[in-house]
């Protein structure tokens, strides 16, 4: 299954960024662009996942599968983010066991959402 | 359009809970059930939105609308969160303009998630 990682790309993690300048969010965006992505992540940028006081933040999606938000983040976490991501699209419920997740995923999670009812279930 | 409201019944917002006492999350979901639920609202419990140091928290969802999870909430805050996911409803895109929504939705924002990308999407 292809999953998404969307990353929040004009988090300033609390700091102060010059006109110019790239911001914290966009710096770790462009890290994991950099790195590649592995077979079935699909990385997209997002301007604002509102977590602006736990940023940087990034998202993890996919049809019928929890979604996870993780914030505290920097350019630094890259390679871990990807890794996680990985992770993610690799589990065939999308469910990675806790000890095998990405440290920063373990404890810098925001935020978790179960899968989006269809129409016809959300009905019920 | 019906949408979902989860609301996290694990959550103790910090708190000790003694044994057999309900959560800070199974009241706010106790309070929220007895005001009743709007149109289009479907009010779902969750067991643990994974913010949990910054609970009590709910989320609103629906297929092809973003996602958003409020925290810091307690069941004080029941009559807004129903408000708040009422208009959700209401939004015919489920964007609901900043001003009109509950002042707890402007302010507690923890995160905000992009429509799931459907396979064929997100393989593009």
């Amino acid at each position: 299954m292809t999953i998404t990682l969307h990353v929040c790309i004009t988090c300033r993690a609390g700091e102060t960024v010059p006109e110019g300048q790239p911001t914290p969010g966009s710096l770790l965006h462009q890290a994991i662009v950099r790195i590649g992505t592995p077979p079935g992540v699909n990385v997209v940028a997002v301007e604002c996942l509102s977590a602006c006081n736990q940023g940087c933040s990034v998202a993890l999606s996919a049809p019928g599968r929890w979604s996870y938000v993780y914030g505290r983040l920097s350019e630094e976490n890259a390679r871990d983010v990807v890794a996680g991501a990985a992770a993610y699209a690799a589990a065939s419920d999308g469910i990675v066991p806790w000890r095998t997740r990405p440290e920063i995923f373990r404890k810098q999670s925001l935020a978790r959402l179960p899968p989006i009812s269809s129409l016809s279930e959300a009905a019920e």
